[in-house]
């Protein structure tokens, strides 16, 4: 009997590689969040939100903050997509209640605001966060880093802060094509750049965030989200060739089946939206799934919050499935809420 | 030869019974509204939204414009999915700039806020237009009229106004799952009392608009969006037996699939965000598709907007298809690109 025989099995790794659990791994998006005390303590300490991320101490506490309480199965990075505008030379702020704000790209400049590559050393806490939440992690917690889809961050560049149908980069993405294609590509470099680093320091496994599939024109979808996810994927694994990745393309319906078939992806995460039994059906044939309780079943609780966990559990419970929420856990959510979730699904 | 062989063909009615054409026909989401010259002049006569919609005059007027200048297969009853809440006691009041307020319902109050019956004397002005607009359109022109899908209203009804997730609803939809049901099968009654005014009035056929099938949790969309659109249309049908539907269940993903099937619908409407191409292959076998260009391609204009039109219909020309926008035209949108989509569709 060698080592890795007798080391704790990471359950959610195991899942990327084909495993499956009759009680399925679980992890929350945004489990490092408002709703937890402990965490709102911490986020005091930081004068604004983008010093939080770049701060090595609190973005680790952070981190393991949610593994210590809940034992979850994995730890995902506390950070924020936007760390890579940031680094490409987009100072962005984080206005509170209106959140994120950067200085629009102007086309007529030609991507003179943004460096040539992303800025690595402006990166280098949280790379520093990730050695040092990597030496505190249980061994069966699977380490997550991160990074937002070209399309969803190039839609923050464009805009200059966040929008809800994105009609500053559709419209953009109609009028000038070749500007956003080149956006994109740029972020598709800063992307990989990052991640190798992660990867370098230490995470086990990567989400990619399209936040924004939903906005997209289905058209376009191949080109501007599908095409560069599959890109950076691609592009990562020349250096980590066993590197896993799950891609979550909120709102892009019937198109999780391509992000199932067309990214590399280990695992697809679906959103609150998508009905589990056709996502059994469709999408987890292809590749396990992630998700996909609404985050505001858990806010209200009760039996109905029992009835639609369950509905979940049984939907997937013929494939590969990990369990997590359809979008982020939101700052009201009772605490006990999330332990009656946890219960149900641990059994 | 008798009179039928000779009258001219509502092109869009035929598709809506299973004819199919080269060339599409065609109408535009809010085709009457303020992107038209014409339009904000008739807007400044009457002092408020409400008033303008219980205004026989300027309703059929708004509703002609687009057909006399476009000359669109399909005119679509001016009016609003919030009369049927007015209609039902909870005065609407519409906010410049800030859309529609109602008096959110109160479910300790046990809808004592609603008359049990939707006042029909209350819409009569709706029904004198829709008379005054069938007896002034051509020959070859489909007359919609229409209504919200309960889920779509009763989501005003309990935030009061429009929210983009629609979290209120969602919230109470767990908590109190009976009172939202009960507030559906009352909408469901109001919708059949309405639409089959509406009929009587001479509408061709009617459209449903679900706008907001995209924030139901796909595990209750049958529950609280597919079920009460088939009770509806099926409960016209006992009066009208031959009353063609077309269901738009706007950002409802995988999901168009089962308003295909399941609603007794004759075609459904695709937003936006949905490949023309997975429609092609999963919808369109099934029933004719409505849809589905970007309403922001149309603001960009220009050899992009040639593009995605051309892709649309290739896509769709092997089966029965309504050429229409993925959701309502914006105001900023250049009449000269409307135009230009037009030619393209007519060849």
């Amino acid at each position: 009997m060698n080592s890795s025989n007798t080391a704790p099995v990471k359950k959610l790794l195991a899942v990327l590689d084909g495993e499956r659990f009759d009680r399925p791994p679980v992890w929350i998006m945004r489990q490092a969040g408002r709703y937890l005390p402990e965490y709102r303590e911490v986020r005091t300490k930081a004068k604004n939100f983008i010093e939080f991320c770049y701060s090595p101490d609190l973005a680790t506490e952070v981190t393991l903050q949610p593994i210590r309480r809940f034992g979850f199965d994995a730890a995902i990075l506390f950070s924020d997509i936007l760390v890579v505008p940031d680094a490409l030379g987009l100072p962005v702020h984080f206005v509170e209640n209106e959140g994120p704000k950067l200085q629009p790209l102007d086309p007529a400049r030609n991507f003179s605001e943004l460096h040539g590559e992303v800025d690595l050393d402006r990166l280098g806490p949280v790379f520093e966060a990730i050695r040092r939440i990597k030496s505190s992690l249980p061994k069966e917690t699977t380490f997550l880093g991160f990074c937002g889809a070209p399309w969803t961050v190039a839609s923050y560049m464009i805009a200059g802060k966040g929008t809800p149908e994105l009609a500053p980069s559709r419209v953009l993405a109609y009028r000038n094509p070749l500007y956003v294609q080149q956006l994109i590509d740029r972020l598709v470099d800063a992307s990989i750049a990052y991640l190798n680093k992660q990867a370098e320091a230490g995470v086990d496994a990567i989400q990619i965030f399209e936040s924004f599939a939903g906005a997209l024109t289905g058209l376009d979808i191949g080109k501007f989200s599908i095409d560069p996810i599959a890109r950076i994927i691609k592009g990562v694994r020349k250096t980590y060739p066993n590197m896993k990745f799950i891609v979550f393309g909120r709102g892009s319906g019937g198109n999780h089946t391509r992000y199932a078939q067309e990214t590399g992806a280990n695992a697809v995460g679906l959103d609150w939206a998508v009905d589990p039994k056709w996502a059994a059906k469709t999408v987890q044939p292809l590749l396990p799934v992630q998700g996909n309780l609404d985050p505001l079943a858990v806010v209200a609780g009760g039996e109905s919050l029992d009835r639609h966990t369950d509905a979940i559990l049984e939907a997937f419970s013929g494939g590969g499935h990990i369990f997590n929420f359809g979008h982020g856990i939101v700052p009201e959510t009772p605490i006990e809420n999330v332990e009656r979730v946890l219960k149900r699904i641990r059994g």
